[in-house]
């Protein structure tokens, strides 16, 4: 087995640009940090390209590794610096990015998370952890939403994007492929003129949208939607953490 | 009006302690940063001390300074050392923790939330502020929970400290203090055979238990609750975030 000792060696300085957008793009790869999502990669059999841990880790956990990938041993030195945390566990995999899912507006069933310029990653990791746990087929990153593939959205996700499916695509497309089909599409707005989301019924297909933490939904989304729904707010707070609206919108829609 | 341009200032370490739990202690006193906080404080008529900002910030926001309170202009340099984000906007209050507040469990009313051993600041501040939303009056907390005057935990809340009660306390007394008076305290636990949280009816009293991130609530509170409850997971995931799970129960429990 490869033993890498030194951060200026070049394979560790491609894992690293392996945490960029950039290096997402150019190396179709990206990295996960921890057993936790290494376990959930290898169990959903995703393309693992290099299993990269201390002597320490691989030693410890031996019987969890795949056999027929590449694994390297690499020092505490390089654990730290790979690692996005503090105290890295110092285990990572490379795992390829592959070509673009199957998954078409058109034929997509079941229901939906959009994310619309979503930007803390922790917040759309928790939705999409949110999204496999309420039951959802899949979750749309739409334009100028944080990419899938970096550490502190990879990291909140937990894994959930082996069990939901994630598609980067365009809303404009999305949502009047939906409402055509008459799959519903309810948008969110905090405005008390909309209608309350208690006053839905939960669906079998169809999709909900968040939009910007700051500004909600875009107004050009909101105009295409089959309905705007709103969570009534009784105290004083302003406004909702968008994670949490999230979370209340799915369990109450997806039942 | 004073003016301040060194970091080494002895005021501006006084300052920087209040932003620790040793400081609370010693001083009674914590320190908030940014319009958004410190308007809420003076809108509540919290007991404000000193007003601290840039030179800019003070004559740009002028009207909205309370009188009768002390104001200090600082230095870019100082509001960087002050602040606990990268760019802070460069106006603080310190805000003076006034004696325990006389909320008792005997005689508390509405709904409140209890929080025991919860630690993620973020998740914290997220839970107050979805209890203001969602019209609950108070939040507990328990044993093990941060500090409600820690700088993250105060960014979460986003003012709404003010609109409900913060009560620090012991959740062994608090719970039986509600029970007594046959006021529901529901529990969670991520437990598929535990009721769902579907089947209870909304509640004008009473209270709900969330637990720590990675263990859940005690075995001993769990043990005196009036019942305990789950909320379905249909995916694989293996569990809610700890807010977005408060925020489900929240927005069920009260309507």
């Amino acid at each position: 087995m490869e033993f890498i000792k030194s951060t200026k060696n070049n394979r560790v300085k491609d894992w690293k640009k392996l945490t960029t957008k950039k290096g997402h793009q150019k190396d179709r790869a990206y990295l996960l940090d921890g057993w936790h999502l290494v376990k959930e990669a290898i169990a959903a059999e995703a393309p693992v390209v290099t299993l990269i841990g201390t002597g320490d880790q691989l030693a410890e956990h031996g019987e969890l590794l795949p056999e027929g990938v590449e694994t390297v041993e690499i020092s505490l030195e390089v654990a730290n610096y790979l690692g996005d945390t503090v105290t890295p566990q110092g285990i990572f995999a490379v795992v390829r990015i592959e070509p673009a899912t199957l998954t078409n507006a058109k034929a997509a069933e079941g229901v939906w998370l959009f994310l619309d310029h979503v930007q803390d990653p922790g917040n759309i990791g928790t939705m999409v952890r949110t999204a496999d746990a309420a039951g959802l087929t899949g979750v749309v990153f739409g334009r100028g939403t944080a990419s899938q593939y970096t550490p502190k959205v990879l990291r909140a996700m937990q894994g959930s994007q082996f069990h939901v499916q994630i598609v980067e695509a365009d809303l404009h497309e999305w949502i009047p492929a939906f409402t055509n089909r008459q799959l519903p599409v309810y948008g969110t707005k905090l405005d008390p003129q909309a209608k309350s989301y208690r006053d839905v019924s939960p669906m079998d297909n169809g999709a909900i949208v968040m939009g910007n933490e700051g500004n909600g939904m875009a107004d050009d989304l909101l105009a295409q939607t089959t309905l705007n729904l709103y969570i009534p707010i009784k105290g004083e707070a302003e406004s909702l953490n968008v994670a949490v609206a999230a979370g209340i919108m799915m369990f109450q829609l997806v039942q």
